[in-house]
């Protein structure tokens, strides 16, 4: 993939500053708005029953993350992503813990259903994910990106889109293409939310580029190059967390291309 | 209306402290405490229906958003604004998003019933709310606060508080009278929660002062005066939003003076 | 109690990074999953009834704040913390502003039974989650640690465990042994959540530290100590939080050692 594509769906998203519906956990709510807003989205956090599946037809984007789920969130969580598909409009799939605990494990098979555009997924996740179905392949934690390629690939298949895993090179594959990203610090796991915020980006990115391969790296990339900018400067966690809000809001589609390796 | 009017407001909060009961939308509660406690007042943010009404009729104000609601914090949030208005607590209504989504625009009339003594909105927001009540003027998604004034007016006779509209130049009124407050930077719509917060303060502006238009007005001025002197010192959202918090704890009344434009 | 000893916990708390389980309120989970984070401890927000108690079981300690409770948190409070009880996990409770409200007052009385390792709170809560048992001692908010400290005694007989008072000085006791920590600053009740952590970080400590009036000692140093560090660099409560966050990362035993006071 050129990196002058990913600088183009960047610089895309400024000028469209698509609508991204972001039903996602009560931890990091506040700082997955602000790395959206800095990036060049808008949020919008609706995610009861009611109203979550009328905004999911007219949203640019949705992000479903099962972090945090309840009674009335879970049930919204269905009918946006049934909404967003009826509609065509893209939505993204983060399984967060899926594998280790039941509830969220079922709902995102239930989830899967509504073909997700794109799953952004650790591979202990993805792996997870698809074993559900089969029954049982567990989960791996900590595991590296490319352990989980053969799961990914199977999930692709089963919902026609694109699956992206993080890890410390990160993994994205349509099932024909698969991508690597080499960008990104370490610090990026001491700050909570970093990869609930990918799956957020990544969901924007979708909002205005129609190739989900493209739209999962680009978002991949453009968060782990405005991290290494922030990790430059920041003196810990808490002063990197506030960089990486600088750096996604200064970051040039130039920058972009010149500091991605793929 | 005079700045030292509005100066005497912050240094009143200062020395009296309010207690502000916050039931506000799970994405802002964090910044919306974090920018009440650097003015100078305090949060409590109690929001489930059985705690809510008893604590509003204690509180000094009382801060109603209704951002992301769910079938608790709606109960929470009638419940709580009725017992405010029996016990002459003042309390601010937040109308995010309504007009566009039914469930909360229904929540948001409802709401009128129980005489909010400040409503704080996009010039969108209060035009829906004005609307919504005589049948659909419908969203003007992005306009000017002034576009908004006849509604906001409306709204006035309707509640017999103050209405302030959020825009380039912020617009307050009671019905009679009508301050336009010209500071600010547009980097306050890249923050999450901004307007939000700016509810939240209005309240506990409102704790203080028993005349709406000031308090409102005191709020907005606090805000916005502080947001640009945070804004020179940052390099982007990220320690915008932090320069807020430290520029909000260290504003003076005679800065506060000084730096209003009316 | 040897300063060297709370380096000890410190240091172990890096080498184990324990799992702790956080079933807090909405306002501070952000906050609070950075403050572990930033400790070397790994957060998981698991709060539904049907994963809590599964959870609760395999995580190194749990945290139970009842900050902001609904239905369903409620339900997963007494679920998580019994199922810690039985599995011999370590858990804290944290009885934010209990007393005033009945609602949470009832359930943090129902808490007890499930005895918590530790209780986290300042003298007002402490006073009146002891009081309520025995029938009314009510509230004394605002009040110095030490003055809580028969009530303190009185629960440690009734959980077997330590309490914590937080304070200007804070004071930790198991009912034999009475330690006070002379170290913070003010600032630190500037920003909302440096509590709600604290109580956090006593779970993550205990998660590592079989005794637990070391383990709540060591929790309360190390904060403080982070938090004066911070307080030298910051411009306000804003910039204090960042710099907390990266005081608590960077904070090594021996600087632990050297800047507690006891």
């Amino acid at each position: 993939m050129e990196p002058d594509r990913l600088a183009g769906v960047l610089e895309t998203l400024r000028v469209r500053n698509p609508l991204v519906q972001c039903l996602t956990n009560t931890v990091v709510q506040g700082f997955t708005a602000n790395v959206l807003l800095a990036a060049g989205a808008s949020p919008a956090m609706v995610d009861n029953p009611v109203e979550a599946p009328q905004f999911a037809s007219i949203a640019s984007a949705v992000l479903v993350n099962v972090g945090t789920i309840n009674d009335e969130t879970e049930r919204a969580m269905l009918l946006a992503s049934d909404a967003a598909r009826r509609a065509g409009v893209p939505w993204v799939l983060d399984p967060v813990a899926v594998g280790g605990l039941q509830r969220r494990t079922t709902l995102a098979v239930r989830l899967l259903d509504n073909a997700p555009t794109v799953i952004r997924g650790n591979a202990s996740e993805v792996m997870s994910l698809a074993g559900a179905e089969g029954g049982g392949r567990g989960v791996d934690s900590g595991a590296a990106a490319h352990t989980a390629l053969d799961q990914a690939v199977e999930l692709t298949t089963r919902t026609g889109g694109a699956v992206a895993v993080s890890g410390e090179v990160d993994m994205i594959t349509d099932g024909l293409r698969t991508v690597r990203v080499h960008n990104g610090v370490p610090m990026m796991t001491q700050v909570t939310g970093v990869g609930c915020a990918l799956g957020a980006l990544v969901a924007a990115c979708a909002g205005v580029e129609k190739d989900p391969l493209v739209a999962a790296t680009a978002a991949t990339a453009i968060l782990t190059v405005a991290a290494e900018r922030a990790r430059e400067k920041s003196a810990g966690p808490g002063s990197f967390a506030v960089g990486l809000l600088d750096e996604l809001a200064a970051l040039s589609g130039d920058q972009l291309a010149a500091g991605v390796r793929l």
